[in-house]
């Protein structure tokens, strides 16, 4: 079974080098970057070639790959690759699911005495893999909750956010295949318009219909009744069901409460982070205000205003109807539920 | 007493011609465009070079003078400017001070043999006039509402938006000179940026603080406590207190509830529509997709997407907890307390 998204793929491994599509250029150009070492790799984490949760974790996992076969021939190289592992780990704090991939990139150098560039390769690859599969299995379960209406999402957390496929977007492909989605809204998403850029490309890609809107009219399409459901992605869940997601998620999130419309978070269990009690154990990455003061490159904002310009925000668990994961679906997400889930009761 | 604001003067009369700052243009650039008959003044409202409900309202009213100069010597020049005054009408549908400004105009010319341009220009400086007085007076209003706190506004609802001093910004101008205001966050307000562009520019001219941020952002900034007022202005309030403002507002407004913050609505009485019994009575303009799918005059959008692009949207009157008018402050606004206001109850 083909588990690859044809249309978009945004990660991947070619022989001894990582391509990665920038996706700062999209949807204008369609530019892949070669990497042959990690700390190159972290910069392009860190300045936004590569976005979104799962697909962060899978290229860190690669860049691992690099730097054991960049250092693997040295005689300290254990000490290289872990310091290219921490270099990784500090590209960006919010997105879970990079510590969650480093994790496993460093279990495979455990008992090794020599650089096991193979047994790091297939474990990459493995990532890559489980992660794409499974959001095809969270594109069925999501698409399951929906009746018929049309959906809202955020940001993108479609194919080029992850392994291919996507989350949010994953349940929203299966959904509209199964005919339950008239017209897919897609905020904009300021600062970084991934929604504008990202999100209506890779839906009309695949002949989605998508209409984009600015995130201050959201409440105001949501008062029309025609949205059923907001569907996002999430770069960290708390054990107790507190959600981190680009900044904007929150404000989706109270608008569909105060409007009866359900709100989805379609997420990989690699997104779960039991060490996080609730929301105020997840750092949120605070980014340069530049981001909104300037305007493709040139200031927009009167000289002498500052910017606050958090990257994400958090959802309390008690607005979230759904967490969908791999692993099944969770109701009104709360510690219990989300503990038997994690743990496979 | 001197009721002109300094440091912004966004219409000025120039002897026989009317003066706008184009608002566009800003803050890079400060450039004054001249306007000698009507219909391209009633262009410029459309293109917006000026904006604002009450800047609207004002700039008409002086476009009917320049109709009355333009075409008073002719026979037919009572019809001549009922056509510019049709025209002008049709600029924008929203804000309801183009239309009453312009009846205002219109009844200058009843019982008129000549043109009455004297009398006109008389009464196109007392809409002006007034204007500013209202913003000062509802500034010391709505001033002595709040307590302390930073506070939130949206758009501009400034100088450059009425016919100086503002009201919203009006408001934050008299409660920050009582030392009432931290800092004042400015949503940047997609997709034009009146934020970005002309809030944190004309409240830097008047050296107070402001912090941009994305509309999206608002929500995790209230729940963090230091909120304590959300303060707009309106293009047209209905006679049972719905707001209709520039999009995004009503979001604002559920997350200001959503969080105990406060949520207050500054206009001048020329902004309340008592024939418009509720917001289902108020055209909502929808302006151009490409104000959403380009950016700086090039496409950032995927072709092949559209989106809406309603450029305001409406408050229910249960989210508004102060209405702050020239005439007095309305708590819980409803159709009486409203009717009682406007009839001088």
């Amino acid at each position: 079974m083909n588990y690859q998204h044809n249309t978009v793929q945004a990660i991947e491994w070619s022989g001894r080098q990582l391509r990665l599509l920038d996706q700062r250029a999209l949807p204008s150009q369609k530019i892949f970057l070669e990497y042959g070492n990690a700390p190159a790799v972290a910069e392009a984490i860190q300045d936004m070639v590569v976005r979104g949760a799962p697909a962060i974790g899978i290229t860190a996992a690669y860049a691992v790959v690099l730097s054991a076969i960049e250092h693997g021939a040295r005689l300290n190289w254990r000490q290289s690759v872990l310091r290219d592992i921490e270099r990784l780990a500090a590209s960006r704090p919010t997105a879970v699911n990079l510590f969650w991939a480093l994790n496993r990139m460093r279990q495979c150098l455990e008992d090794a005495d020599v650089a096991p560039i193979d047994s790091l390769l297939a474990e990459a690859r493995s990532i890559h893999v489980e992660d794409i599969e499974a959001n095809h299995h969270m594109g069925e379960l999501g698409a399951a909750l929906i009746e018929s209406g049309d959906v809202i999402t955020h940001c993108n957390a479609g194919a080029l956010a992850t392994g291919g496929y996507g989350t949010a977007l994953g349940v929203i492909r299966s959904a509209y295949a199964r005919g339950k989605i008239g017209t897919v809204y897609a905020d904009e998403t300021r600062p970084w318009l991934q929604g504008a850029r990202l999100t209506a490309w890779e839906l009309l890609q695949d002949d989605i219909p998508v209409t984009l809107l600015c995130e201050g009219a959201a409440a105001s399409l949501m008062s029309s009744g025609r949205v059923s459901w907001v569907i996002v992605g999430s770069d960290r869940i708390a054990a107790n069901g507190d959600v981190a997601n680009k900044i904007g998620t929150y404000s989706l999130a109270i608008n569909a409460r105060h409007h009866g419309v359900r709100f989805m978070v379609a997420a990989p269990t690699s997104t779960i982070d039991m060490q996080a009690e609730s929301a105020a154990d997840i750092p949120i990455e605070q980014r340069n205000p530049l981001e909104i003061l300037n305007l493709g490159g040139q200031r927009i904002a009167a000289e002498g205003a500052t910017a606050w310009n958090p990257a994400f925000d958090v959802t309390p668990a008690e607005l979230v109807d759904a967490i969908v994961t791999e692993k099944g679906v969770i109701m009104n997400p709360n510690t219990r539920n989300i503990s038997a889930l994690m743990s496979g009761d």
